[in-house]
C-alpha cells in the first residue's frame, strides 16, 4: 500500500523540492496551498504549475487573512541576512499550526496517512514554528487530534536549504518554476531574507 | 494587569457559561466565532446576541468549510446519547485544532496572554479533541509556536455539563439566548446527542 500524503505546498523551493522527494519515496501526493493574503501570493501560481507538471491534485485554500507581519503588509520587508534580528518581522503569527491544523482536518476527511510540510534547519533560528520542539509538539496533537492517527512528516527538518537544493537538483526540480521572493513583484527583489538564503543556498548545487 | 484573554465562542451553553466566567475572574475578553458551514450556523446568531449583552468584542471567521461530520452535511445527525457509537457520526475532522489555531495567530497578533476554549469532561468519550491529552499537546505547541508565549486555557476540561449549567445559573447565563441542537433548525430538536446532554445538563440546577 503506498502512503497517501498531504502536502503543504508554498510554490517556494522547499516544498517543491519536498514534493519531488515524496514522489520518489513513493508516496500518492496530494497538495494543499494557502492563499492569506500574503505579499507573496504570486507563490501560489507556482505551486499550481508545479503540480500540474507532477500531475499532483491541488487545491488552494482561502483561510482569513492572518496579521501581524512583513509578509502580510503590516510591516516593510526588511532587507539582508536571515539570521539578522530584524527578520523576526516576517514572522507571521502562527501561521504553521494554521495550515498544519486544516491540512490535517482535510487528511483524515480524506483517509490521508500523513500531512508532510518542508521547515528546514536554516529556518530555525528566526521561524519558531519550523523547530524540532514546535515539529513534536503537532505531531502530539496529530496523534490526538481524532479517532484516526496522522503522522507529520518533516524529512528536511535536520538539512539546510542548500540541501535542500542539492537534493532538488538531483531530482530534476524545476527551480525556475518556484518562487521565494518575500516582495512578491514581478521579479525577485534579490535583496530580502528569503532571496539572499536562496542564492546562497543555489550556489552550494555547483559548488559540491 | 488584567489578563486578555481571546475565548473561542460557540453559542452554545458551556462555551457562554465560560465567558460569563472569565468575566467574572476579572479577564479582559474578546470572542472568536467561527462558520465553517456548519449545519447548526444559527448558534452564531447566538454568539453575537451573548457578545452584544455582555460588551464584548467578538468577530466571526469564516473559514473553509469543514467536512467529513454529521455537523456538516456528509452524514445524517444521529439520534440518542452521547455515550453511544454513533455519536462518531458528529466528530468534525480536526475541528478544534482548527479553531485553537486561528485563536492563537489572531490573540498574539494582538497581543493577548490567553487563549480559551469551553471543553469538559463530557465531551471526552466521543470527542478526542477535548481530552486532556490533546489539549496538553496544544498547549505546549502554543507555548513553541512563536516569539511570545500564548497560554491555552480550559477552566471547564474536569467538569462535566451538568457542573457547567450550575456554575452558568450561578452567573445568571442567560441559557435561552444559547444554542446547543446539532440540527440547526427553527427549534432545538430534543433527540440529538447535543440536546439530550443539555436537559440532562439543565436538570441538575434545579436537583441541586
Amino acid at each position: 500500500m503506498r502512503e497517501k500524503t498531504l502536502l503543504i505546498l508554498s510554490g517556494g523551493m522547499d516544498s517543491s523540492t519536498l514534493l519531488y522527494h515524496l514522489l520518489d519515496m513513493g508516496h500518492k501526493v496530494e497538495a494543499l496551498s494557502f492563499d492569506y493574503l500574503q505579499r507573496h501570493r504570486r507563490e501560489l501560481d507556482s505551486a499550481k504549475r508545479i503540480c500540474e507538471l507532477t500531475n499532483v491534485p491541488h487545491e488552494i485554500l482561502q483561510i482569513p487573512a492572518l496579521t501581524g507581519s512583513a509578509l502580510t503588509f503590516d510591516k516593510d520587508v526588511p532587507h539582508g541576512h536571515y539570521e539578522e534580528e530584524s527578520m523576526k518581522d516576517t514572522v507571521v503569527p502562527n501561521r504553521n499550526m494554521v495550515m498544519l491544523a486544516h491540512a490535517a482536518s482535510t487528511a483524515i476527511a480524506r483517509g490521508h496517512d500523513n500531512v508532510a510540510y518542508g521547515c528546514h534547519h536554516g529556518d530555525h533560528a528566526i521561524y519558531p514554528d519550523c523547530r524540532a520542539e514546535f515539529v513534536a509538539a503537532m505531531s502530539q496533537a496529530f496523534a490526538l487530534c481524532d479517532w484516526k492517527e496522522i503522522k507529520l512528516l518533516t524529512p528536511f527538518l535536520t538539512w539546510d536549504k542548500g540541501a535542500i537544493a542539492r537534493r532538488g537538483a538531483e531530482l530534476e526540480v524545476p527551480f525556475e518554476l518556484t518562487w521565494t521572493c518575500y516582495e512578491g513583484g514581478e521579479e525577485p527583489c534579490g535583496k530580502c531574507g528569503a532571496c539572499v538564503e536562496r542564492a546562497e543556498a543555489m550556489a552550494t548545487i555547483n559548488a559540491a
